[in-house]
């Protein structure tokens, strides 16, 4: 390891590279050669795609043109919006609860889902097939370029804390590659249906996630234990993210169905999975505590489950009555791992999930990917009747059967598994090298490693030196828990 | 009532219900068995409706299908989407302006929604028409569930800070029924209109909620006075309520009218009654304040009250002019409220009602009803031409007059008002049964009674225990406001 | 200065107007003025559009009648909602960052905006075609109204602090009249594209707001220096803001473009400029300060020039390889220009930017210009097909090339240029009046000045005074940040 360090402090050396958390250059270095590789990139290989383009949305005649309001954006961009707002308010926000960490987390937050949308855009046109070797882009594009944001940022949630930027970066070049190969090998090779990515978003970047952090365990964590807390507020403004998340899920799950019923019947399916999970998950938080009382971890996480446990059987004609059973056993599964199986992976697995990613998204995925299998399974043109084409056209098409479609989806949960453990693995160890800036243990879960945060303040000393607080004024005394930023 | 609340307490004694406040039995089994019954109901009676059922939706040849665009997912759905907000981050941030109540606001208003909608579901669907046994439901059903949910929310804001979860849950049980009774008499006996809910939604949450808290009156409430207070965030926090309801009322108003023409002018018209109220609203909170400074708690609450007067008028030909003066009117109203009725309501009245409802709900809905009246009263052809039989299908078929609908308009006001008396009565002495857990009168307004909050700490606390703040460690020291999770 | 001062005592001092900072009867009067004479001018000259009223929309026969679902509300609905979260909650949170100056930050964008919505429906009604005398309104004319306003609180943020709100009403009276006189010049007379507004709404508010601020210019303005400062929490609440902005500037971008590909292509080259805008503010934020450590400033603010800078050319065919670029410049300059140029424009200049407003709105919107110019230069119906009508009709139409539209664009920045420096000179001076109740400079960026805010407290006196927090009871111990309100 020693020699692994100064291996690359050589090499690095120079550009003040090396294990030092001073993100100076490493983070501009970082951010301005990625988005420049992004933009010769969109340069070579993106174009508009038919309903975004000028001339092509124009081609022949006009009585050929189909009507403005059929163009995708109105079927699509609403959702678009409610999904936009998930990833960047509905993530950013839940991750808030740290006492000391929300600038990193909303903002750390930001930066990787700016970078992921870009990055994805290329990685998944170039998997979903090029037209003369063009990316062609429009709405749906970028609704799926957020899914794949959202897969990132889940893993986030378990490193959450831990990391430097420079260090979340890479984590996106990477998992955003993996996810693309992974949505690949099943939407197109395999036809597996999975409209709301309880497998492609959510099981695999919670494994992704998990296997990550285990990679990255840091044995004197507890150093930073004491700021691994929220506060009153902090906690207020996590239930932001909660909410938002809550509210648009049944916009994500439908973001990318087919127009028309399926669309609107997966968002009522979401509606009700949510609306029931929220019942069980406020049940079991009061029952697995001793005094009966409600545990903000649990309504700001758990309660949520239920729209991940929707995401692939969401868009079949799963019911209502269906949705609210799935949606109430996501619930009950997400507070009894918080409450007993966080414990256990941290102490006994050494997987330390700052956010609990396993019990938000990575259980409530599988479940959701069961679900998904069962579901599809019982599919059948007496239920479906002509629909069946716009939710399995390969069983509509006489392709296969729907048990044999049922198989398919429980094959995509084994492959999303292996990929996404397989691929921490991996990216775990390359984001251990000791170049990227990563926290100490004694300054995790802390603000003002990255940010310019000004220091705790006593009132007294805001008595005192009320007029010298100039802009390079910092003020040291620690007795107090707000700071001050002039 | 000693002998009462012994004769329960036999009964309920084995289940630890009692006038205990601990949740931890209490408000599972309550959950757990009224989302159990949901699901069970909805297994028998609910069923997708044309635009949402694979099958319905594509009957018969494909060339009589309607296309896609005319699913009513993409006429209603955005509309949707904004009441949705209004329900979870609008109600449920505009009440977290109580310095130590922010987790219940929020989050008891989140459980109740939760399980209001789906509840609701259920009512209305019963009453609006079963099809062969069966309950429809989509995009409006959904809204229309949201809707109810408000009127329970509405009554909430009256209750606030006085009431366990448990009563609340119940509470909107009996809420919802009775809505859904009420709704039914008016839009489908009486055929009134009442799309943006000025009567049904506002009155009725209004006075029902004020109806309730009278019955349940604290002659001791000031022992907790001193924590219905807000403290600077907390009122910022509440602004975010304040502002989604603001924003998004156009749409709340507009989301069940009749498709193109109706829904635009009713957005239109709410938009501008908003606007006019924030006017007055700000003038009159500097008017009627000794030293000209505004309060809070009117820019919080009156300024929304131009929405609720125009939920009634707001389909009809009112016209921005009009919309403008009621709502100029209803910011009025709604300040003097706050300023000198509520006062005498708490004082005279024994009506104790946290929020202020009845001056942002109670009497601008009153306002918006008679409005309503008036207006439909004078429609007629000449100025509705086609249209009339959008807005008012009873006047356009020549069943009755304008001036006999404006009747019908006015009488269904004094249906409202009588059902949520009576209605809030009756539940109001349910509710006061010892076996909900209702707070004391020293533990209102107090998150830490159902929530685990790590007690307010003193910063030298904070210096010397830094380290032993471990999952279970509650520091108790009251000295400071800042209460920290670990 | 005196004999101006004194005549105006003479002249207001009746209604008690004066210097004095009590808003009691100044903050009335000119509202319920200004929304007086806003109804009567709503009565005499507005009336519905086609698409909102009950008649005009159903004339004929029905089979002329256009279906509901092509509605103009059901293209711009969804893109309004979205300008109207940006208006109220994005300019109003992102404002919030300053320590004690939230409410009016929130509070005061609520009445100006709510103000100027109205009277831009006039004005800008007015300017763009009666229709026999009358203004027509509808879905469109609601997001010019917010476009409008939106330069409004663009020149709010540089005064921000400094400024009654009288002061505020009147700045809106006159800058949404100029605004509007730009707007037409430029749309109407000059043939100038400018959908998403970086000229008449980010040039015009900037530079308007700049020229105020500096004839309001404080010298002593150091005496409220320790006020103009952010908290922990404040800053978070100006990331809410800083987030709706970012998220929905698409939206903003394309709300009024043509129907179909236009308002597509610009909601993505829209997204495509912020995303990479965001990668290059991070990049030169950290690499701007000597320690490495990120700025909330920079990321507040500069993240959204590139939203900014895309406000031209967005529906032009900008590939989304030169939005990149675009916003990719933008997050560079408005960086630097926070880091280097603020301090000089107020040290050299006399101009003091609260917001930065420079930085944001003014130079990306110079830069968006000249893009938007440059992009307009290069249209060729080669590139544009038939589509070339919809996005340069002039040019389409053969009554202009593509070079002389692009010097059309150029010409375009002058003239607002021209008309935002000498209308806000002018408003300045009338601003400069000694009636309107501005702040003195020890009381600037304090919210206790128009507001009911209960004074900050210490906790002994929390303790002690417990029982005493009645409604009117002011706790004046200044030892702690935390005030309360009861």
């Amino acid at each position: 390891m020693l020699s692994v360090k100064f291996g690359f402090g050589r090499f690095w050396g120079i550009l003040g590279f090396y294990s030092s958390t001073n993100m100076r250059l490493k983070l501009p270095i970082t951010c301005f050669i990625l988005q420049i590789i992004l933009i010769i990139l969109f340069g070579v290989l993106v174009q508009y795609d038919e309903d975004t383009d000028a001339k092509k949305h124009h081609h022949g005649n006009h009585s050929k043109t189909k009507p403005d309001i059929e163009n995708d954006f109105y079927y699509r961009y609403p959702s678009f919006q409610d999904v936009h707002v998930m990833i960047f308010v509905g993530f950013g926000f839940l991750m808030t609860f740290l006492q000391r960490y929300g600038f990193s987390s909303v903002g750390f937050n930001f930066l990787i889902a700016a970078f992921s949308l870009q990055w994805a855009t290329l990685m998944q046109g170039f998997f979903h097939g090029l037209h003369e070797g063009k990316i062609h882009i429009g709405v749906e594009s970028m609704i799926n370029a957020d899914f794949c944001t959202g897969s990132v940022l889940i893993s986030f949630g378990a490193v959450l804390g831990k990391t430097s930027p420079v260090q979340l970066l890479f984590m996106a070049v990477f998992e955003v590659t993996l996810f693309a190969v992974n949505e690949y090998i099943l939407l197109t090779h395999l036809g597996t249906r999975d409209a709301g990515g309880s497998m492609t978003i959510h099981t695999f970047g919670a494994y992704f996630g998990l296997m990550v952090t285990r990679i990255l365990y840091r044995p004197n964590l507890d150093k930073s234990k004491h700021k691994n807390c929220s506060v009153y507020h902090s906690d207020l403004f996590a239930m932001i993210g909660t909410l938002y998340l809550w509210m648009f899920w049944p916009s994500f799950n439908s973001a990318i169905t087919e127009h028309g019923d399926p669309q609107h019947r997966t968002a009522m399916n979401t509606y009700y999975s949510l609306a029931a999970c929220t019942l069980s998950t406020y049940a079991m938080s009061s029952l697995t505590a001793h005094d009966g009382k409600l545990d903000m971890v649990h309504i700001q996480n758990a309660a949520l489950a239920g729209g991940v446990a929707a995401g692939t059987a969401g868009e079949m004609m799963l019911t209502p009555f269906g949705s609210m059973i799935v949606g109430f056993l996501a619930g009950i599964i997400s507070v009894l791992g918080y409450k007993y199986l966080t414990p256990i992976l941290e102490n006994k697995l050494k997987i330390q999930d700052t956010c609990g990613i396993h019990n938000l998204h990575g259980m409530p995925g599988v479940l959701g990917a069961i679900v998904g299998a069962v579901t599809a399974s019982l599919a059948s043109k007496e239920v479906y009747g002509e629909g069946l084409e716009k939710v399995f056209p390969e069983v509509a098409g006489g392709h296969r059967t729907a048990s044999y479609q049922g198989g398919v989806q429980a094959i995509s949960l084994a492959v999303t598994l292996g990929m996404a453990l397989f691929g921490g693995l991996i990216v775990g160890f390359i984001l251990k090298l000791p170049i990227f800036g990563a926290p100490r243990d004694t300054t995790c879960f802390e603000d003002s490693l990255y940010w310019e945060v000004r220091k705790p303040q006593s009132h007294f000393s805001v008595q005192l030196r009320r007029n010298d607080c100039g802009k390079n004024n910092k003020i040291m005394n620690h007795k107090h828990q707000q700071m001050i930023r002039c």
